[in-house]
């Protein structure tokens, strides 16, 4: 509830309009991508590592639950103030600290928006390789709190492993920095990688460090099409076997090439086209070309292939790729979208059978995304405003989660749990291991202030 | 304390020669590379989850600490049993599980010997890239105990980058599966990476799962030497501005050269080279050959350049790097080994500072190792029997891991603190983040059995 003490109290520490409890305000922050909706009681903007430690000493008094908010891209809902509380924002903490070419690495604040680091990385040959879709519009923050996946994961891994250290404030407003500008530490408890992936529910993050790598000096990209998923499943294993590693290897079934090419104004496959796959090889400008090569030559089942190797041609293919998300309303107005993953080995078999789901529900079950880190994203297509389809929906959503799971797979490759996973979770995590959890977050969260009722709670 | 009763229960649960009380055989179990002692209390060797189960819960009951180990090979003495208690060895846990060609995955127990994982791998195209230079006689689990790093990190990472799951048996006997098959999966706590470089404080892994990448089709190597260390930071800086990104990239200062120049029958520099750089080059056929000729084109300072492009040539370039070690012995019958990492932009200043220690204290410090994560190995060499230099190397010791801190590293690169750093680690580590790291492990091991008074303790 927000007393007028407290009340008094934020606006005092967040001055202007850094504080705000206007009604509309509160509203449009009570959501994000996920469109699940929860109300708060205020949002504060902090600008300073001193207010955020004011805020969490307060707020851990007070038994204030917090929600740290970067632009609430995320489909999970994981900053969704179901429990109400104060929603953190880290619009005011967008600073790019430093970037040290030598050192090869970054010092930012969590409001930065990821694909605004990529380019000021670029400008000193530089490279931050964690791409997930939201590049242009998530933050760094979000990135780290969701441990973002993304295209490039195949060869450059996810974001936990381009974190080198993190200021973070704990309830009760103690600082702890962990890790640091070393590329190799192993000196203590792994805490940075504790905070990558825990969804706000630790403590409030203000600074990260990151690894830099050398900006690849070129790229190029192909796109290849097969009569069905088996035939490029069979592709993909014969790109591995040759010891190639693409640093983004992304597919599109029938569905999906069916939504883009409503879409695009022109698209390069050909009648028969059931599956595609898009690649983008990095690195010397020759390895690059004889790569692209080399690729090409195991891709002859294809029914067609095109190459991209300047940018405006490779920009080309991977606005197909882009397109995606907008074109799949041309197969519904709703959609659920999940973002599972399973063991490589087991994609062929998950998209037959979430196709399989789609023709028993009686709706379209639209699967693409990152194949070479097996992390699918199924977009179960329908008219909410149908309630038979709603429903038929509501139970192929279902039955996509407990067959990723029958496979060994994961509820979540790169979105997190949030909010909206939160009802399955017991089906993949144990009770022990939840509960191990749990006693993890207390050791930093005793009161359980930190975003209550996500993730793992 | 072994009393009859402990004696007799450890006994029936591990019969034979799974448990062992012998004077000798406690004894040799006391020590590890550190030369550091302590004499447990007994020796047993699991072979099954069961038994791992049954021990967790009786030793939790009874207070006894238990010490995970490997093959000993650690060089931070966190196997030695300082306070005494139970050695709980992996040797009996030694089964590859299985290797999924297709998931890119291997399930391995912890008592595997990393190089006989790589090789299996290797026979169905796969690669397990961690490589420390213990890589053939250290164990799987002993590298995820230290997150273990070696040569290959500067592209590939870190042991914690390839592990995907655990199964870990807690105090008291619960057994805890964390993460999966997955190359990614994001759901719950990241409790799989807080085993990963815990030194064997949270519980005792029975299996792991890890992430395997396709075998890189060739591969070469290049030796480059230097007529100073500032010449070879140049060429370095000027090979990673060039976009390229080595597998490996280690360096010999003019101490390290000599040494070895004492010892192998014949090396490749010529008189004038006071340091030296090592680089591999791994990818397809193609890229391989032509990312050779890029590098070589960013060397043209240095005093030669020794490429190889086959496994012969390769192995007789690597048989110096790994020469270094017993070569040192020439320069001093002993020697104070630290793993230190600075930033990557440091290393020069590191380097130059910790020649300087050696002059002003008298010893020679020797610097080799894996300059591409700024992970320097510094020998300081000396004779242990004179007791000046004994003294003198002490000091120089502790000069250089304060230096090192002055730099913004760390007192370990990949080693692990274990014992023979603790003392120095509240220089690195603050007060707030240690008491976090006690209150985290109290989660697991809440009453403080698994491995007492190491890493953080």
């Amino acid at each position: 509830m927000l007393t007028p003490a407290r009340r008094t109290f934020l606006e005092h520490l967040f001055p202007g309009e850094a504080a705000s409890f206007d009604e509309a305000v509160r509203y449009v922050h009570g959501s994000d991508a996920s469109r699940l909706h929860g109300m708060p009681m205020g949002v504060v903007r902090p600008e300073r590592l001193e207010q955020v430690v004011e805020l969490l000493a307060w707020a851990q008094a007070e038994r204030v639950p917090l929600i740290p908010r970067g632009r609430a891209t995320g489909a999970a809902g994981a900053v969704v103030p179901t429990a109400g509380g104060l929603v953190v924002s880290t619009a005011g903490l967008r600073r790019i600290v430093s970037i040290d070419a030598d050192d090869f690495t970054a010092t930012v604040e969590p409001g930065v928006v990821t694909g605004e680091l990529q380019k000021a990385c670029a400008a000193q040959r530089r490279f931050y390789p964690p791409d997930p879709g939201s590049v242009n519009i998530s933050t760094i923050g979000g990135n780290i709190a969701t441990c973002a996946g993304g295209m490039r994961a195949v060869k450059y891994g996810v974001t936990r492993e381009w974190v080198l250290g993190l200021t973070a404030v704990l309830p009760g407003g103690e600082v702890v920095r962990t890790g640091g500008r070393c590329h190799k530490d192993v000196a203590g408890l792994d805490l940075t990688r504790l905070f990558v992936g825990s969804e706000g529910t630790l403590g409030f993050i203000t600074e990260a460090i990151l690894k830099l790598a050398p900006l690849p000096e070129a790229s190029a990209s192909l796109m290849a099409g097969f009569s069905d998923m088996e035939a490029l499943m069979a592709a993909a294993r014969a790109v591995f076997a040759a010891g190639l590693l693409p640093s983004a290897m992304e597919f599109f079934d029938a569905p999906t090439l069916r939504a883009v090419g409503l879409t695009a104004p022109s698209v390069p496959w050909p009648e028969g086209t059931a599956a595609a796959l898009l690649f983008r090889l990095d690195g010397s400008r020759a390895a690059v070309s004889a790569e692209l090569a080399a690729l090409a030559s195991h891709l002859q089942a294809a029914t067609f292939i095109e190459s991209a190797a300047d940018a405006t041609a490779e920009e080309a293919l991977w606005e197909l790729r882009r397109l995606v998300s907008p074109a799949l309303h041309k197969l519904g107005p709703d959609k659920h979208r999940d973002d599972v993953a399973v063991p490589r080995g087991a994609i062929a078999r998950a998209v037959a059978a979430f196709h399989a789901i789609g023709e028993r529900r009686g709706v379209i079950v639209v699967c693409f995304g990152h194949l070479g880190d097996g992390n699918i994203h199924t977009d179960v297509m329908f008219d909410a405003a149908d309630p038979r389809q709603k429903s038929a929906a509501d139970l192929a959503k279902d039955d996509i989660l407990r067959t990723v799971l029958e496979l060994g797979g994961t509820l979540t490759g790169e979105h997190g749990v949030g909010l909206a996973k939160l009802p399955y979770l017991s089906l993949q995590i144990g009770e022990a291991e939840r509960a191990l959890m749990l006693r993890v977050k207390a050791a930093f969260d005793p009161h359980g202030i930190m975003n209550p009722q996500k993730a793992y709670a």
